[in-house]
């Protein structure tokens, strides 16, 4: 798998020199994970600066590719000598590197709205990885459903959850795995604990798992048993599901994301619902489980083929339950392809 | 379990306000897990400023703290009208927002030096969520070997051992779990990958689990079965387990990172393996799996009481062989304490 990201970048940005510190950005650009280094691009090429734990392995990961591999030697500034101009990531950078840069006389121009046009946008290789991912997160769900038991922590749940992911082949989670039981349902970012699962609880969970470092997001609530009191989430549920199904349906090539939110917002406000979905209604995947583009009511960017996104709505009612239903979907050929798609309909265990 | 570290930092840094934005800062200061937010210090208390996915369980979590809880509105520059003085950690501060409340006008002075001093020695709550993250650690350990099995892929046996974790009442892990099977066990930052286990293969295992948002870190290289080949890596094996052992003997309160860091390379350094261990010998270990104090040649940190880092020395011959021997240590009333602590010697299985 050929990665041309680096000069991609380097020819979107224009500048002088393109270095590239961000551990996100170092894996977009060379394919190859680590926790330090930077990739420096000029107009001869691209070198990647590591130190002595990662250089037999990048070296491995990058013989064929566009990026040489060198050792990483301080202090910084040696590594830009003899440039005029060079490009940061400015939403990346730190202070007290930009300052540094600046006091050694580097004009400084900003990275990022490359970076953010490329990868928002996936190659085929990326697809694939988020593909595999999504299987992945799909079949662990769907063998999941086996083994929920009444009396299981919250945490027992996620741990089953997360063993099936990683034995699929999946290289760890995409974020911490939420499991809220009942009233945890209602907070949209409940923090997995203790709480033991009892006859009739609702269930809901989001998680993803990694995949050559690309990441996968699904969320599905359920219902343990069915103890005739969950009427109201009931009918939440079939509206939340609804608002899920109208963004795949409705969702069409140049919407803006914000287009796209009010397709589900909408459709929640038929039934008074909407002041109840705190939150947006997508955003992008890829290497963060959280990038562009941005479907909210402030997001500008526009959708279009070979970008990656979650579609979830959701509505939550304080200390009583939730219900949020999501895929990680793609616009592709100017349809909307749901890359995870176990089953949405209501589960009853 | 009443968190006063807000005050903590206030008063160390002395300014008029302190603003924290960084998402393991601000765990320290609240006690809460979150992924956005600021907490805003000055005279009259601290506030955690944060958005409706957060409000209901940040409300519950710190009912009884130091902190109250607000709805964040932005702009940021709307919180800090008023002060003339601001304090920013500006290790974790983004250049955009530095030139953002520079712009405004306010006064910047640096939190960090506050912030290491103070993560780096643990209150007693801190410890215990440690001491809980190891012990879960070092039984996942013990019950993960009798579990592995010929054919197993790398990617399961990390799955094993992040199953039982969870399983144990971890919320997740520390960091990738890195497993390298025989010549991957060379490579210190190994990929966790399907490469399958066979008779006479080194397995080195580098792994921890968090507890309410604490670390541990731990790794054993062990040998599934003995296929005699191995003279040399059982030679370096006896001499990284004496530097390991040494370093917890010889270390005392008051010594700098690099004096320990030597403890362990001098020893090597006898064995003429000095030259192998390509890596320092520890970091702090606390909300963050590297933080304060460094162990290595440039450390200048001092070692005091209630510090907790790791002890890892190691060896790497490329593309033939690794050894790693970690543990989580604190020191306590002067003296070492291991915090993980499953066996060290060489485990053949």
């Amino acid at each position: 798998m050929a990665h041309t990201n680096a000069s991609k970048i380097y020819n979107l940005v224009g500048a002088e020199a393109v270095l590239t510190e961000a551990e996100d950005l170092r894996k977009y650009l060379t394919g190859f994970s680590s926790s330090f280094g930077y990739v420096l691009s000029d107009k001869n090429g691209s070198a990647f600066y590591t130190d002595s734990r990662y250089l037999e392995a990048a070296e491995k990961s990058l013989k064929n590719s566009e990026i040489s591999v060198k050792e990483y030697v301080s202090p910084l500034t040696n590594l830009l000598a003899g440039y005029k101009q060079v490009a940061l990531p400015l939403d990346k950078t730190g202070y007290l590197q930009y300052k540094k840069l600046q006091e050694a006389g580097v004009s400084i121009v900003d990275s990022s709205p490359a970076f953010k046009q490329a990868m928002s946008v996936k190659e085929n290789y990326e697809i694939d990885n988020i593909k595999k991912a999504c299987e992945i997160t799909d079949k662990a769900f769907t063998d999941l459903l086996g083994q929920i038991k009444e009396g299981m922590t919250e945490n027992e749940v996620a741990a089953v959850l997360e063993f099936l992911m990683r034995k699929g082949g999946a290289s760890g989670t995409s974020f911490d795995t939420i499991v809220g039981f009942n009233e945890n349902s209602s907070v949209p970012h409940h923090e997995t604990g203790m709480r033991k699962l009892r006859f009739g609880d609702i269930i809901l969970i989001d998680f993803g798992c990694k995949v050559d470092g690309y990441c996968s997001d699904c969320t599905r609530t359920l219902l343990f048993g069915d103890d005739k009191k969950h009427s109201e989430f009931k009918k939440a549920y079939s509206c939340v599901l609804e608002a899920h199904n109208a963004v795949k349906e409705q969702l069409k090539c140049g919407m803006t994301g914000r287009e796209a939110d009010a397709i589900a917002r909408n459709h929640l406000k038929k039934y008074e619902l909407d002041a109840l979905f705190t939150h947006s209604l997508g955003h992008g995947i890829g290497i963060n489980i959280h990038e562009f583009p941005l479907l909210s009511p402030k997001g500008d960017d526009k959708l279009v083929n070979g970008m990656v996104f979650s579609d979830e709505p959701g509505v939550y009612l304080a200390g009583k339950y939730g219900v949020r239903i999501e895929d990680t979907i793609m616009l592709d050929n100017g349809n909307v392809v749901s890359l995870t798609d176990s089953d949405k309909k209501l589960i009853i265990l």
